[in-house]
Protein backbone atom coordinates (compact mmCIF):
# COMPACT_ATOMS: atom_id res chain seq x y z
CA UNK A 1 0.00 0.00 0.00
CA UNK A 2 1.11 3.42 -0.74
CA UNK A 3 2.19 5.68 2.20
CA UNK A 4 0.06 8.57 2.13
CA UNK A 5 -2.73 9.90 0.22
CA UNK A 6 -5.66 7.60 -0.67
CA UNK A 7 -6.05 3.90 1.10
CA UNK A 8 -8.77 1.67 1.24
CA UNK A 9 -9.28 -1.97 3.09
CA UNK A 10 -11.49 -3.04 0.46
CA UNK A 11 -12.63 -1.59 -2.77
CA UNK A 12 -15.54 -2.48 -4.56
CA UNK A 13 -15.44 -2.05 -8.47
CA UNK A 14 -19.01 -2.17 -9.75
CA UNK A 15 -18.94 -3.44 -13.57
CA UNK A 16 -15.66 -4.72 -15.12
CA UNK A 17 -15.44 -3.00 -18.09
CA UNK A 18 -12.72 -0.40 -19.40
CA UNK A 19 -13.34 2.09 -17.21
CA UNK A 20 -13.94 -0.13 -14.10
CA UNK A 21 -10.81 -2.16 -14.99
CA UNK A 22 -8.75 0.41 -15.18
CA UNK A 23 -9.73 2.16 -11.93
CA UNK A 24 -8.98 -1.58 -10.10
CA UNK A 25 -5.32 -1.31 -11.64
CA UNK A 26 -4.88 2.06 -11.09
CA UNK A 27 -5.91 1.80 -7.15
CA UNK A 28 -3.86 -1.22 -6.57
CA UNK A 29 -1.50 -0.03 -4.51
CA UNK A 30 -3.99 2.09 -2.73
CA UNK A 31 -6.52 -0.95 -1.74
CA UNK A 32 -5.75 -3.85 0.66
CA UNK A 33 -8.32 -6.05 -0.92
CA UNK A 34 -10.16 -5.27 -4.63
CA UNK A 35 -13.71 -7.17 -5.11
CA UNK A 36 -15.43 -6.88 -8.42
CA UNK A 37 -19.21 -6.97 -9.11
CA UNK A 38 -20.07 -8.16 -12.57
CA UNK A 39 -22.84 -10.07 -14.41
CA UNK A 40 -20.35 -11.27 -17.65
CA UNK A 41 -18.98 -14.28 -16.30
CA UNK A 42 -15.52 -13.88 -18.87
CA UNK A 43 -15.35 -10.62 -17.45
CA UNK A 44 -14.66 -11.61 -14.33
CA UNK A 45 -12.97 -14.56 -14.82
CA UNK A 46 -10.41 -12.28 -17.14
CA UNK A 47 -10.31 -9.88 -14.19
CA UNK A 48 -9.06 -12.53 -11.89
CA UNK A 49 -6.88 -14.25 -13.90
CA UNK A 50 -4.94 -10.72 -14.79
CA UNK A 51 -5.08 -9.87 -11.21
CA UNK A 52 -6.95 -6.68 -11.94
CA UNK A 53 -9.61 -7.78 -8.83
CA UNK A 54 -8.54 -10.28 -6.13
CA UNK A 55 -12.36 -11.29 -6.16
CA UNK A 56 -14.85 -11.27 -8.42
CA UNK A 57 -18.86 -11.81 -8.47
CA UNK A 58 -22.32 -11.37 -9.98
CA UNK A 59 -23.99 -10.88 -6.34
CA UNK A 60 -24.13 -6.49 -5.39
CA UNK A 61 -25.08 -7.31 -2.01
CA UNK A 62 -22.36 -9.74 -1.21
CA UNK A 63 -19.98 -7.39 -3.04
CA UNK A 64 -20.12 -4.11 -1.74
CA UNK A 65 -20.85 -5.16 2.02
CA UNK A 66 -17.89 -5.60 3.10
CA UNK A 67 -15.94 -2.46 1.16
CA UNK A 68 -15.50 0.96 2.73
CA UNK A 69 -14.88 1.93 -0.88
CA UNK A 70 -17.41 1.42 -3.51
CA UNK A 71 -17.12 2.73 -6.79
CA UNK A 72 -20.12 2.23 -9.48
CA UNK A 73 -18.64 1.90 -13.05
CA UNK A 74 -21.72 0.87 -15.64
CA UNK A 75 -24.07 3.00 -17.86
CA UNK A 76 -25.82 6.23 -16.48
CA UNK A 77 -29.55 4.05 -16.29
CA UNK A 78 -27.78 1.08 -14.51
CA UNK A 79 -25.90 3.25 -11.56
CA UNK A 80 -28.97 5.68 -11.06
CA UNK A 81 -30.95 2.50 -10.52
CA UNK A 82 -28.51 0.55 -8.23
CA UNK A 83 -28.48 3.49 -5.91
CA UNK A 84 -32.28 4.32 -6.25
CA UNK A 85 -33.62 0.69 -5.24
CA UNK A 86 -31.13 -1.48 -3.68
CA UNK A 87 -27.65 -0.64 -2.80
CA UNK A 88 -28.25 1.90 0.10
CA UNK A 89 -29.34 -1.05 2.42
CA UNK A 90 -26.59 -3.24 1.06
CA UNK A 91 -23.32 -0.39 2.07
CA UNK A 92 -21.90 -0.18 5.42
CA UNK A 93 -22.30 3.21 7.40
CA UNK A 94 -19.18 5.33 6.25
CA UNK A 95 -18.54 3.56 3.29
CA UNK A 96 -17.25 6.54 0.38
CA UNK A 97 -19.50 5.83 -2.63
CA UNK A 98 -18.82 7.34 -5.98
CA UNK A 99 -19.80 6.58 -9.39
CA UNK A 100 -18.61 7.36 -13.18
CA UNK A 101 -21.17 7.78 -15.15
CA UNK A 102 -21.29 10.65 -18.03
CA UNK A 103 -24.62 12.65 -16.50
CA UNK A 104 -24.83 13.38 -12.63
CA UNK A 105 -28.11 15.22 -11.72
CA UNK A 106 -29.97 12.03 -11.76
CA UNK A 107 -27.40 10.21 -10.00
CA UNK A 108 -26.61 13.14 -7.36
CA UNK A 109 -30.32 13.56 -6.96
CA UNK A 110 -30.48 9.51 -6.20
CA UNK A 111 -27.42 9.54 -3.76
CA UNK A 112 -28.82 12.30 -2.01
CA UNK A 113 -31.31 9.92 -0.73
CA UNK A 114 -29.29 7.26 0.60
CA UNK A 115 -28.90 6.60 4.25
CA UNK A 116 -27.41 9.29 6.59
CA UNK A 117 -24.00 8.05 7.08
CA UNK A 118 -23.10 6.96 3.32
CA UNK A 119 -20.44 9.23 2.12
CA UNK A 120 -21.58 9.60 -1.26
CA UNK A 121 -20.32 11.65 -4.37
CA UNK A 122 -20.61 11.92 -7.76
CA UNK A 123 -17.38 11.68 -10.16
CA UNK A 124 -17.10 11.53 -14.35
CA UNK A 125 -13.42 11.52 -15.38
CA UNK A 126 -13.21 13.00 -18.98
CA UNK A 127 -11.38 9.83 -20.91
CA UNK A 128 -11.79 6.74 -22.28
CA UNK A 129 -10.45 4.28 -25.02
CA UNK A 130 -11.44 3.74 -28.67
CA UNK A 131 -12.67 -0.13 -27.51
CA UNK A 132 -14.31 -1.06 -24.68
CA UNK A 133 -14.24 -4.18 -22.22
CA UNK A 134 -12.01 -5.26 -19.37
CA UNK A 135 -9.71 -6.64 -21.65
CA UNK A 136 -8.64 -3.12 -22.55
CA UNK A 137 -7.85 -2.03 -18.89
CA UNK A 138 -5.33 0.94 -18.39
CA UNK A 139 -3.77 2.06 -15.11
CA UNK A 140 -2.83 5.27 -16.58
CA UNK A 141 -5.93 5.67 -18.21
CA UNK A 142 -7.03 8.31 -15.57
CA UNK A 143 -3.51 9.97 -15.55
CA UNK A 144 -3.49 13.54 -16.09
CA UNK A 145 -7.04 13.69 -17.09
CA UNK A 146 -9.87 16.03 -15.92
CA UNK A 147 -12.15 13.79 -13.18
CA UNK A 148 -15.36 16.16 -12.12
CA UNK A 149 -16.74 15.67 -8.57
CA UNK A 150 -20.18 16.49 -8.20
CA UNK A 151 -21.35 17.30 -4.49
CA UNK A 152 -24.79 15.77 -3.07
CA UNK A 153 -26.68 15.77 0.00
CA UNK A 154 -24.88 12.86 1.39
CA UNK A 155 -21.49 14.64 0.74
CA UNK A 156 -19.98 15.51 4.16
CA UNK A 157 -16.25 17.18 4.05
CA UNK A 158 -14.84 14.20 4.83
CA UNK A 159 -16.40 12.92 1.55
CA UNK A 160 -14.97 15.46 -0.42
CA UNK A 161 -11.36 14.76 1.00
CA UNK A 162 -11.53 10.98 0.80
CA UNK A 163 -12.73 11.59 -2.70
CA UNK A 164 -9.98 14.02 -3.48
CA UNK A 165 -7.53 11.41 -2.76
CA UNK A 166 -9.03 9.12 -4.79
CA UNK A 167 -8.90 11.42 -7.69
CA UNK A 168 -4.87 12.65 -6.44
CA UNK A 169 -4.75 8.63 -6.47
CA UNK A 170 -5.55 8.06 -9.95
CA UNK A 171 -3.12 11.01 -10.96
CA UNK A 172 -6.33 12.88 -12.59
CA UNK A 173 -7.32 16.56 -12.46
CA UNK A 174 -9.71 17.04 -9.97
CA UNK A 175 -12.57 19.78 -10.77
CA UNK A 176 -15.65 20.14 -8.09
CA UNK A 177 -18.82 21.41 -9.30
CA UNK A 178 -22.22 21.51 -9.64
CA UNK A 179 -24.49 18.59 -10.94
CA UNK A 180 -26.04 20.82 -13.22
CA UNK A 181 -23.32 22.79 -14.23
CA UNK A 182 -21.32 19.56 -15.22
CA UNK A 183 -24.28 18.26 -17.27
CA UNK A 184 -24.39 21.89 -18.88
CA UNK A 185 -20.68 21.51 -19.69
CA UNK A 186 -20.92 18.00 -21.09
CA UNK A 187 -23.39 18.75 -23.20
CA UNK A 188 -21.25 21.43 -25.19
CA UNK A 189 -18.46 19.23 -25.31
CA UNK A 190 -19.46 16.00 -25.62
CA UNK A 191 -23.27 15.24 -26.13
CA UNK A 192 -23.54 17.32 -28.59
CA UNK A 193 -20.53 15.86 -31.04
CA UNK A 194 -22.26 12.79 -30.56
CA UNK A 195 -25.29 13.76 -32.02
CA UNK A 196 -24.03 15.60 -34.64
CA UNK A 197 -21.59 12.83 -35.19
CA UNK A 198 -24.56 10.22 -35.98
CA UNK A 199 -26.90 12.83 -37.79
CA UNK A 200 -23.74 13.09 -40.49
CA UNK A 201 -23.63 9.53 -40.83
CA UNK A 202 -27.47 9.44 -41.03
CA UNK A 203 -26.96 12.26 -43.81
CA UNK A 204 -24.37 10.65 -45.71
CA UNK A 205 -26.36 7.42 -45.52
CA UNK A 206 -29.26 8.91 -46.89
CA UNK A 207 -27.09 10.32 -50.06
CA UNK A 208 -25.72 7.17 -49.84
CA UNK A 209 -29.14 5.20 -50.61
CA UNK A 210 -28.85 7.65 -54.07
CA UNK A 211 -25.33 7.80 -54.85
CA UNK A 212 -23.00 4.50 -53.02
CA UNK A 213 -19.98 6.23 -54.68
CA UNK A 214 -20.65 9.06 -51.47
CA UNK A 215 -18.74 6.39 -49.53
CA UNK A 216 -15.76 5.72 -51.90
CA UNK A 217 -14.70 9.58 -51.52
CA UNK A 218 -15.36 9.92 -47.74
CA UNK A 219 -11.71 10.74 -46.55
CA UNK A 220 -9.85 11.78 -43.45
CA UNK A 221 -12.19 14.57 -42.41
CA UNK A 222 -15.33 12.33 -42.83
CA UNK A 223 -13.50 9.45 -40.72
CA UNK A 224 -12.90 12.21 -37.39
CA UNK A 225 -16.46 13.95 -37.91
CA UNK A 226 -18.07 9.84 -37.79
CA UNK A 227 -16.12 8.61 -35.28
CA UNK A 228 -18.19 9.53 -32.57
CA UNK A 229 -21.30 7.70 -34.39
CA UNK A 230 -19.70 4.12 -34.01
CA UNK A 231 -19.66 4.62 -29.72
CA UNK A 232 -22.05 2.34 -28.42
CA UNK A 233 -25.76 3.30 -28.64
CA UNK A 234 -27.13 2.18 -25.25
CA UNK A 235 -24.05 3.86 -23.20
CA UNK A 236 -24.40 7.23 -25.41
CA UNK A 237 -28.05 7.00 -25.92
CA UNK A 238 -28.14 6.51 -21.72
CA UNK A 239 -25.96 9.69 -21.39
CA UNK A 240 -28.16 11.61 -23.82
CA UNK A 241 -31.78 10.79 -23.02
CA UNK A 242 -30.76 11.58 -19.00
CA UNK A 243 -29.08 15.42 -19.87
CA UNK A 244 -32.07 16.25 -22.19
CA UNK A 245 -32.18 19.79 -21.01
CA UNK A 246 -28.99 20.48 -21.49
CA UNK A 247 -28.64 19.17 -24.82
CA UNK A 248 -31.46 20.78 -25.62
CA UNK A 249 -30.15 24.22 -25.08
CA UNK A 250 -26.49 23.50 -26.55
CA UNK A 251 -28.40 22.41 -29.39
CA UNK A 252 -30.47 25.54 -29.56
CA UNK A 253 -26.99 27.39 -29.36
CA UNK A 254 -25.24 25.25 -32.10
CA UNK A 255 -28.73 25.62 -34.58
CA UNK A 256 -27.91 29.70 -34.41
CA UNK A 257 -24.01 29.01 -34.91
CA UNK A 258 -24.88 26.72 -38.13
CA UNK A 259 -27.85 29.44 -39.53
CA UNK A 260 -25.26 32.36 -39.31
CA UNK A 261 -22.99 30.25 -41.29
CA UNK A 262 -25.76 29.33 -43.78
CA UNK A 263 -26.72 32.34 -44.40
CA UNK A 264 -23.08 34.06 -45.41
CA UNK A 265 -23.04 31.77 -47.77
CA UNK A 266 -26.14 31.84 -49.49
CA UNK A 267 -25.60 35.84 -49.36
CA UNK A 268 -21.97 35.14 -50.46
CA UNK A 269 -20.27 37.42 -47.84
CA UNK A 270 -16.98 36.28 -48.16
CA UNK A 271 -15.81 38.56 -45.43
CA UNK A 272 -18.26 37.88 -43.05
CA UNK A 273 -17.76 34.23 -43.42
CA UNK A 274 -13.76 34.40 -42.69
CA UNK A 275 -14.96 36.96 -39.60
CA UNK A 276 -16.87 33.91 -38.63
CA UNK A 277 -14.16 30.98 -39.43
CA UNK A 278 -11.58 32.51 -38.28
CA UNK A 279 -12.06 33.09 -34.51
CA UNK A 280 -13.42 29.24 -34.85
CA UNK A 281 -10.02 28.05 -36.14
CA UNK A 282 -7.71 30.07 -33.65
CA UNK A 283 -9.88 29.09 -30.69
CA UNK A 284 -9.63 25.34 -32.08
CA UNK A 285 -5.56 25.73 -32.43
CA UNK A 286 -4.99 27.28 -28.71
CA UNK A 287 -7.25 24.56 -27.41
CA UNK A 288 -5.46 21.90 -29.11
CA UNK A 289 -2.12 23.47 -28.19
CA UNK A 290 -3.12 23.72 -24.62
CA UNK A 291 -4.67 19.87 -24.54
CA UNK A 292 -1.47 18.55 -26.28
CA UNK A 293 0.59 19.67 -23.93
CA UNK A 294 -1.21 21.02 -20.87
CA UNK A 295 -4.50 19.87 -19.64
CA UNK A 296 -3.91 16.38 -21.10
CA UNK A 297 -0.55 16.34 -18.98
CA UNK A 298 -2.23 17.79 -15.68
CA UNK A 299 -0.40 21.37 -16.03
CA UNK B 1 10.94 7.51 -66.80
CA UNK B 2 9.18 4.65 -66.05
CA UNK B 3 8.24 2.46 -69.39
CA UNK B 4 5.06 2.91 -70.48
CA UNK B 5 1.68 4.74 -68.59
CA UNK B 6 2.01 8.37 -68.26
CA UNK B 7 4.47 10.21 -69.59
CA UNK B 8 5.49 14.17 -69.94
CA UNK B 9 8.55 16.02 -71.74
CA UNK B 10 7.83 18.59 -70.00
CA UNK B 11 5.40 18.72 -66.66
CA UNK B 12 4.80 22.70 -64.71
CA UNK B 13 2.91 22.83 -61.65
CA UNK B 14 1.38 25.61 -60.29
CA UNK B 15 0.83 26.12 -56.89
CA UNK B 16 3.73 24.54 -54.79
CA UNK B 17 2.32 23.50 -51.61
CA UNK B 18 1.88 20.02 -49.51
CA UNK B 19 -0.38 19.01 -52.72
CA UNK B 20 1.58 20.48 -55.61
CA UNK B 21 5.01 19.38 -53.91
CA UNK B 22 3.51 15.91 -53.32
CA UNK B 23 2.54 15.77 -57.32
CA UNK B 24 5.50 16.62 -58.55
CA UNK B 25 7.31 13.77 -55.99
CA UNK B 26 5.26 11.32 -57.10
CA UNK B 27 5.63 12.18 -61.12
CA UNK B 28 9.48 12.74 -60.74
CA UNK B 29 10.04 9.49 -62.93
CA UNK B 30 7.41 10.24 -65.32
CA UNK B 31 8.59 13.83 -66.56
CA UNK B 32 11.39 14.56 -68.34
CA UNK B 33 11.68 17.91 -66.73
CA UNK B 34 9.32 19.56 -63.59
CA UNK B 35 8.91 23.34 -63.80
CA UNK B 36 7.08 24.87 -60.32
CA UNK B 37 5.66 27.91 -60.60
CA UNK B 38 5.49 29.61 -56.84
CA UNK B 39 4.95 33.22 -55.74
CA UNK B 40 6.65 32.17 -52.03
CA UNK B 41 10.56 32.50 -52.73
CA UNK B 42 10.75 30.06 -49.58
CA UNK B 43 8.68 27.61 -51.10
CA UNK B 44 10.63 27.91 -54.87
CA UNK B 45 13.90 27.60 -53.06
CA UNK B 46 12.44 24.63 -50.68
CA UNK B 47 11.48 23.04 -53.97
CA UNK B 48 14.53 23.78 -55.78
CA UNK B 49 16.77 22.37 -53.03
CA UNK B 50 14.93 19.04 -51.77
CA UNK B 51 14.72 18.72 -56.06
CA UNK B 52 11.22 18.20 -56.12
CA UNK B 53 11.60 20.19 -59.15
CA UNK B 54 14.09 21.45 -61.49
CA UNK B 55 13.47 24.61 -62.20
CA UNK B 56 11.22 26.90 -60.46
CA UNK B 57 9.46 30.65 -61.36
CA UNK B 58 7.26 33.25 -59.74
CA UNK B 59 6.16 33.92 -63.48
CA UNK B 60 3.01 31.97 -64.44
CA UNK B 61 3.62 32.60 -68.07
CA UNK B 62 7.68 31.66 -68.22
CA UNK B 63 6.84 28.79 -66.41
CA UNK B 64 3.91 26.74 -68.65
CA UNK B 65 4.79 27.87 -72.03
CA UNK B 66 7.22 24.91 -72.44
CA UNK B 67 5.05 22.49 -70.93
CA UNK B 68 2.75 19.79 -72.36
CA UNK B 69 1.32 18.60 -68.82
CA UNK B 70 -0.20 21.81 -65.99
CA UNK B 71 -1.70 20.84 -62.88
CA UNK B 72 -3.11 23.68 -61.29
CA UNK B 73 -2.51 23.34 -57.43
CA UNK B 74 -3.94 25.89 -55.88
CA UNK B 75 -6.91 27.56 -53.87
CA UNK B 76 -10.09 27.31 -55.97
CA UNK B 77 -10.95 30.76 -56.64
CA UNK B 78 -6.78 30.87 -57.54
CA UNK B 79 -7.04 28.33 -60.46
CA UNK B 80 -10.85 29.53 -61.80
CA UNK B 81 -8.83 33.15 -61.95
CA UNK B 82 -6.19 31.65 -63.58
CA UNK B 83 -8.03 30.08 -66.14
CA UNK B 84 -10.55 32.69 -66.90
CA UNK B 85 -7.56 35.76 -67.19
CA UNK B 86 -4.56 34.05 -68.35
CA UNK B 87 -3.58 30.78 -69.17
CA UNK B 88 -4.95 29.85 -72.46
CA UNK B 89 -3.42 32.38 -74.26
CA UNK B 90 -0.41 31.04 -72.56
CA UNK B 91 -0.19 27.26 -73.02
CA UNK B 92 0.91 25.55 -76.09
CA UNK B 93 -1.72 24.10 -78.28
CA UNK B 94 -2.42 19.91 -77.23
CA UNK B 95 -1.35 20.80 -73.43
CA UNK B 96 -2.84 18.66 -71.07
CA UNK B 97 -4.48 21.15 -68.31
CA UNK B 98 -5.57 19.45 -64.95
CA UNK B 99 -6.60 20.88 -61.77
CA UNK B 100 -7.16 19.58 -58.01
CA UNK B 101 -9.22 22.08 -56.83
CA UNK B 102 -11.88 20.70 -53.79
CA UNK B 103 -15.55 22.02 -56.10
CA UNK B 104 -15.44 21.36 -59.67
CA UNK B 105 -18.32 22.82 -61.43
CA UNK B 106 -17.01 26.51 -61.71
CA UNK B 107 -13.23 25.35 -62.47
CA UNK B 108 -14.74 22.86 -65.23
CA UNK B 109 -16.93 25.38 -67.22
CA UNK B 110 -13.94 27.94 -67.23
CA UNK B 111 -11.86 25.11 -68.95
CA UNK B 112 -14.66 24.53 -71.55
CA UNK B 113 -14.26 28.41 -72.62
CA UNK B 114 -10.60 27.95 -73.23
CA UNK B 115 -9.16 27.46 -77.01
CA UNK B 116 -9.58 24.76 -78.40
CA UNK B 117 -6.77 22.47 -78.06
CA UNK B 118 -6.22 22.88 -74.68
CA UNK B 119 -6.89 19.18 -73.36
CA UNK B 120 -8.56 20.07 -69.97
CA UNK B 121 -9.91 18.09 -67.45
CA UNK B 122 -11.24 18.81 -64.10
CA UNK B 123 -9.15 17.07 -61.08
CA UNK B 124 -10.05 16.56 -57.48
CA UNK B 125 -7.91 14.08 -55.54
CA UNK B 126 -9.68 12.93 -51.80
CA UNK B 127 -6.30 13.09 -49.81
CA UNK B 128 -4.54 15.38 -47.07
CA UNK B 129 -2.36 15.52 -44.46
CA UNK B 130 -2.68 17.67 -41.12
CA UNK B 131 -0.01 19.96 -42.37
CA UNK B 132 0.46 22.21 -45.10
CA UNK B 133 3.22 23.30 -47.13
CA UNK B 134 5.85 22.63 -49.73
CA UNK B 135 7.89 21.12 -46.70
CA UNK B 136 5.36 18.47 -46.35
CA UNK B 137 5.38 16.70 -49.93
CA UNK B 138 5.51 13.00 -49.69
CA UNK B 139 5.55 11.49 -53.20
CA UNK B 140 3.00 8.36 -51.33
CA UNK B 141 0.25 11.05 -50.59
CA UNK B 142 -2.22 10.25 -53.77
CA UNK B 143 -1.74 6.12 -53.47
CA UNK B 144 -4.47 4.25 -52.91
CA UNK B 145 -7.03 7.69 -52.35
CA UNK B 146 -9.86 8.50 -54.73
CA UNK B 147 -8.97 10.94 -57.64
CA UNK B 148 -12.27 12.31 -59.30
CA UNK B 149 -12.35 13.07 -62.71
CA UNK B 150 -14.64 15.56 -64.27
CA UNK B 151 -15.04 16.14 -67.96
CA UNK B 152 -15.46 20.13 -69.73
CA UNK B 153 -15.78 21.23 -72.72
CA UNK B 154 -12.25 20.70 -73.69
CA UNK B 155 -12.37 16.81 -72.86
CA UNK B 156 -11.17 14.88 -75.82
CA UNK B 157 -11.20 11.03 -75.49
CA UNK B 158 -7.44 11.37 -75.57
CA UNK B 159 -8.14 14.05 -72.64
CA UNK B 160 -9.30 11.23 -70.84
CA UNK B 161 -7.03 8.79 -71.32
CA UNK B 162 -3.85 11.18 -70.58
CA UNK B 163 -5.49 12.00 -67.13
CA UNK B 164 -6.29 8.54 -66.23
CA UNK B 165 -2.53 7.29 -67.06
CA UNK B 166 -1.70 10.64 -64.85
CA UNK B 167 -4.06 9.47 -62.19
CA UNK B 168 -2.62 5.21 -62.40
CA UNK B 169 1.07 6.98 -61.99
CA UNK B 170 -0.03 8.23 -58.93
CA UNK B 171 -1.32 5.24 -58.10
CA UNK B 172 -4.50 6.70 -56.96
CA UNK B 173 -8.14 5.41 -57.66
CA UNK B 174 -9.73 7.06 -60.54
CA UNK B 175 -13.98 7.99 -60.16
CA UNK B 176 -15.07 10.00 -63.36
CA UNK B 177 -17.81 11.63 -62.55
CA UNK B 178 -20.07 15.16 -64.06
CA UNK B 179 -19.05 18.15 -61.47
CA UNK B 180 -22.33 18.79 -60.16
CA UNK B 181 -22.53 15.18 -58.83
CA UNK B 182 -18.57 15.35 -57.15
CA UNK B 183 -20.02 18.92 -55.55
CA UNK B 184 -22.84 17.18 -54.51
CA UNK B 185 -21.40 14.18 -52.99
CA UNK B 186 -18.26 16.32 -51.41
CA UNK B 187 -20.82 18.38 -50.04
CA UNK B 188 -21.62 15.84 -47.88
CA UNK B 189 -18.16 14.07 -46.83
CA UNK B 190 -16.51 17.30 -46.88
CA UNK B 191 -18.28 20.62 -46.79
CA UNK B 192 -20.96 19.83 -44.20
CA UNK B 193 -18.82 18.39 -41.93
CA UNK B 194 -16.30 21.19 -41.98
CA UNK B 195 -18.99 23.65 -41.73
CA UNK B 196 -20.25 21.33 -38.82
CA UNK B 197 -17.09 21.31 -36.95
CA UNK B 198 -16.59 25.13 -37.03
CA UNK B 199 -20.21 25.50 -35.72
CA UNK B 200 -19.55 23.09 -32.74
CA UNK B 201 -16.12 25.43 -32.13
CA UNK B 202 -18.09 28.46 -32.33
CA UNK B 203 -20.68 27.01 -30.05
CA UNK B 204 -18.57 25.62 -27.81
CA UNK B 205 -16.80 29.35 -27.71
CA UNK B 206 -20.00 30.88 -26.31
CA UNK B 207 -20.26 28.91 -23.50
CA UNK B 208 -16.38 29.57 -22.93
CA UNK B 209 -17.38 33.36 -22.67
CA UNK B 210 -19.54 32.19 -19.67
CA UNK B 211 -18.09 29.22 -18.57
CA UNK B 212 -13.94 28.99 -19.40
CA UNK B 213 -13.64 25.67 -17.57
CA UNK B 214 -15.87 24.01 -20.61
CA UNK B 215 -12.24 24.23 -22.85
CA UNK B 216 -10.60 21.69 -19.73
CA UNK B 217 -13.36 19.28 -19.63
CA UNK B 218 -12.92 19.04 -23.49
CA UNK B 219 -11.30 15.46 -24.19
CA UNK B 220 -10.49 12.94 -27.75
CA UNK B 221 -14.27 13.65 -28.77
CA UNK B 222 -13.90 17.63 -29.03
CA UNK B 223 -10.78 16.73 -30.08
CA UNK B 224 -11.82 14.63 -33.45
CA UNK B 225 -15.31 16.52 -33.99
CA UNK B 226 -13.23 20.18 -33.85
CA UNK B 227 -10.41 19.09 -36.42
CA UNK B 228 -11.42 20.32 -39.28
CA UNK B 229 -12.34 23.82 -37.63
CA UNK B 230 -8.40 24.59 -37.49
CA UNK B 231 -7.94 24.00 -41.16
CA UNK B 232 -6.85 26.86 -43.46
CA UNK B 233 -9.82 29.57 -43.47
CA UNK B 234 -8.81 30.53 -47.03
CA UNK B 235 -8.61 27.43 -48.55
CA UNK B 236 -11.98 26.00 -46.97
CA UNK B 237 -13.88 29.64 -46.93
CA UNK B 238 -13.08 29.26 -50.94
CA UNK B 239 -14.32 25.46 -51.06
CA UNK B 240 -17.68 25.80 -49.14
CA UNK B 241 -18.43 29.27 -50.67
CA UNK B 242 -18.36 28.02 -54.75
CA UNK B 243 -20.25 25.14 -53.35
CA UNK B 244 -23.35 26.88 -51.91
CA UNK B 245 -25.93 24.87 -53.87
CA UNK B 246 -25.06 21.68 -52.68
CA UNK B 247 -23.92 22.95 -49.27
CA UNK B 248 -27.78 24.64 -49.10
CA UNK B 249 -29.11 20.89 -50.33
CA UNK B 250 -27.30 18.92 -47.46
CA UNK B 251 -27.78 20.81 -45.21
CA UNK B 252 -31.47 21.24 -45.07
CA UNK B 253 -30.91 17.10 -45.20
CA UNK B 254 -28.59 17.48 -42.15
CA UNK B 255 -30.81 19.52 -40.43
CA UNK B 256 -33.62 16.96 -40.89
CA UNK B 257 -31.37 14.17 -39.32
CA UNK B 258 -30.68 16.76 -36.67
CA UNK B 259 -34.46 17.87 -35.76
CA UNK B 260 -35.52 14.21 -35.81
CA UNK B 261 -32.82 13.06 -33.38
CA UNK B 262 -33.87 15.79 -30.72
CA UNK B 263 -37.60 15.18 -31.38
CA UNK B 264 -37.00 11.90 -30.01
CA UNK B 265 -34.88 12.93 -27.22
CA UNK B 266 -37.52 15.65 -26.07
CA UNK B 267 -40.13 12.95 -26.05
CA UNK B 268 -37.73 10.55 -24.05
CA UNK B 269 -39.22 8.02 -26.93
CA UNK B 270 -35.63 5.76 -26.03
CA UNK B 271 -36.60 3.04 -28.68
CA UNK B 272 -37.39 5.18 -31.66
CA UNK B 273 -33.73 6.74 -30.23
CA UNK B 274 -31.62 3.87 -30.20
CA UNK B 275 -33.64 2.84 -33.90
CA UNK B 276 -31.98 5.88 -35.12
CA UNK B 277 -28.56 5.37 -33.27
CA UNK B 278 -27.92 1.89 -34.22
CA UNK B 279 -28.22 1.77 -37.88
CA UNK B 280 -26.03 5.27 -38.00
CA UNK B 281 -23.42 3.56 -35.96
CA UNK B 282 -23.58 0.29 -37.92
CA UNK B 283 -22.78 2.34 -41.55
CA UNK B 284 -20.25 4.38 -40.04
CA UNK B 285 -18.38 1.05 -38.44
CA UNK B 286 -19.40 -0.55 -42.02
CA UNK B 287 -17.27 2.14 -43.71
CA UNK B 288 -14.24 2.36 -41.70
CA UNK B 289 -13.80 -0.97 -42.23
CA UNK B 290 -13.88 -0.46 -45.85
CA UNK B 291 -11.90 2.86 -45.63
CA UNK B 292 -9.08 0.85 -43.76
CA UNK B 293 -8.94 -2.39 -45.33
CA UNK B 294 -10.26 -1.43 -48.71
CA UNK B 295 -10.97 2.10 -50.11
CA UNK B 296 -8.02 3.42 -48.73
CA UNK B 297 -5.65 0.79 -50.37
CA UNK B 298 -7.47 1.00 -53.45
CA UNK B 299 -9.30 -2.49 -53.31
Amino acid sequence: MASGGFKTRHLAVVGLGLMGGSLALALRQHADKITGIELNAVSREYALDNKIVDAATDDLKAGVSEADTVILAAPVQMIRTMIERRIGSYLRSNTLLIDIGGTKHDICEAMGKLPVGIHAIGGHPMTGKEISGVQGSDGSLYKGRPFVLCPTRRTTPATRLRALELVAALEAIPFEMEADRHDHLVAAISHIPYLLSSALVATVAKEGEVDPTVWELAAGGFRDMSRLAGQDVQMMGDVVSTNTQAVATLLALFRMQLAMLEAMLISRDDQKLADFLKPAREARINWYQKYENGYKNGK
